[in-house]
């Protein structure tokens, strides 16, 4: 990385970020009629974080967590989540989905291991909504932005969630804040992972370090730099194409079902809710 | 229903129409680089049509249905499935989903049947999802325009999709249409259910019907109507109210995970792919 690439700043101010996300959670909770949280602790560092606001937010009786490992899941995650849930005070429920992965996939041999991550979010996702359902409870989502720009996600799986109060934060923010919070600290500086393998690390798969993708992104996505600009400064071709490429694979994940438009309005083009609708009186 | 109700036209010209949905189709399955189709297959009228028109768009070749029932479900919808199947050509897969509801819920008791049949919607899901992944095929939903905008549906469920071709069409012009492409009679004219508990209909459980309702939602909706001038027509005052309610309560299905602003471009919000970062030679 060279000087200039260096000096791209993305750091936040903790105190404000973390005052506008509290007024953003309890503003979501009281138009939305809810009291209480739940959301899936991985162990890693933005479920942390998503505990570490909600539990200011809501105060941490109303937070809860669900741990969910897979067969495959390092032992270390969910000794994370119990550290994480203990330093913030919120109840945890330990569910593991081995069973219900075996279920699902039978007899098959030889499954892809992309397969065995995606059923694994989205039964995370159905154990999430259903707690909801039974308790009144909001499901929070806690995909940061690079991962949603990126598309490291299973769509309708861990990008599904009523609330995501991280989904504009980059990875490298989300370590600050974290920190800033109380995160205790093994769990804030390990390496990221998806945990779906052993050994398995985002940086690993992804073949770049956050701290440069962060950069390259926050210049592209929020500054509005050309390509041209951005291989001046210094970042490698192929480097801005394979991030180009992944946004652009990813395009549908941060998107609602396509539907075409036959009528005057279309739901999730055009349809929108109006606001003399709600509460006339009859 | 009074005269001036019941003389409001939501036909559609069936030629036109289907041609408009096999030209989106095949322009989806073109640009996603799609070649095949997977759908859920129920036994009802919407899942009937998404299939017709796939096989009209595509080849039967390249559409494939699971049949996906429940323990509590009516043992006809199976074989209504296989009916429509075997009427336009596709393959059918039968993948029976009574054991993983068993284990997803394990020992408890007195499961509220919502929760059911949320899980069950969000099972199918991760079926036709994993279907897609391993046979690289577009996974289709049949959602109708009445039960968007209604909220008559699992979020993250029987909601997901890739591409909705039946989303612009009012549960009657499914009707319509799927009569006038060969669905078969018994399928098309049967009460529809969402087939969750034993005499379960549809317009039972909405205290409605769909022609009342659809009639309703093209005036609110697609012209623009007051809600003084809905009352004129004679739509009665709690009906207009409880379809109002419906909508407002069910906004958040039509949505993505609320985001909270704090940067320049945010996901969900104002964030979009530029077209000049894609096929950028490097």
């Amino acid at each position: 990385m060279n000087d200039d690439i260096a000096n791209i700043d993305l750091s936040l101010d903790p105190p404000t970020t973390v005052g506008l996300l509290t007024t953003f959670i309890c503003n979501q909770f009281e138009s939305k009629g809810f009291k209480d949280a739940v959301l899936g602790v991985s162990g890693g560092v933005d479920s942390a974080l998503g505990v570490a606001l909600l539990a200011n937010a809501l105060g941490p009786d109303h937070v809860t967590g669900l741990a969910m490992p897979a067969k495959q899941s390092d032992p270390q995650s969910l000794r994370d989540a119990r550290l994480v849930a203990s330093t913030f005070g919120i109840k945890l429920i330990e569910q593991p989905i081995g069973g219900l992965i075996s279920n699902f996939f039978g007899r098959e041999k030889n499954i892809d291991r992309v397969r065995i991550g995606n059923a694994a979010a989205r039964f995370r996702m159905i154990r999430l909504f259903d707690y909801s359902q039974k308790h009144r409870a909001l499901v929070i989502g806690t995909s940061n932005k690079t991962e949603l720009l990126l598309g490291y996600g299973t769509w309708f799986g861990d990008l599904a969630s009523a609330i995501n109060p991280l989904g504009d934060l980059y990875k490298t923010q989300v370590w600050d804040l974290a920190d800033w919070l109380g995160v205790p600290e093994e769990v804030v500086y390990k390496a990221p992972t998806a945990d779906l393998w052993k050994g398995q690390t985002d940086e690993g798969e992804l073949g770049f370090t956050y701290a440069e993708v962060d950069r390259l992104l926050s210049l592209l996505v929020d500054r509005d730099y050309s390509i041209d600009s951005l291989r001046e400064l210094g970042f490698k071709p192929a480097f801005i194409k394979r991030v180009l490429d992944m946004i652009a694979r990813s395009q549908f994940k941060r998107s609602l079902p396509t539907i075409p438009k036959l009528s005057m309005k279309t739901v999730g083009i055009d349809f929108h809710f109006a606001r003399e609708w709600a509460g006339r009186p009859q």
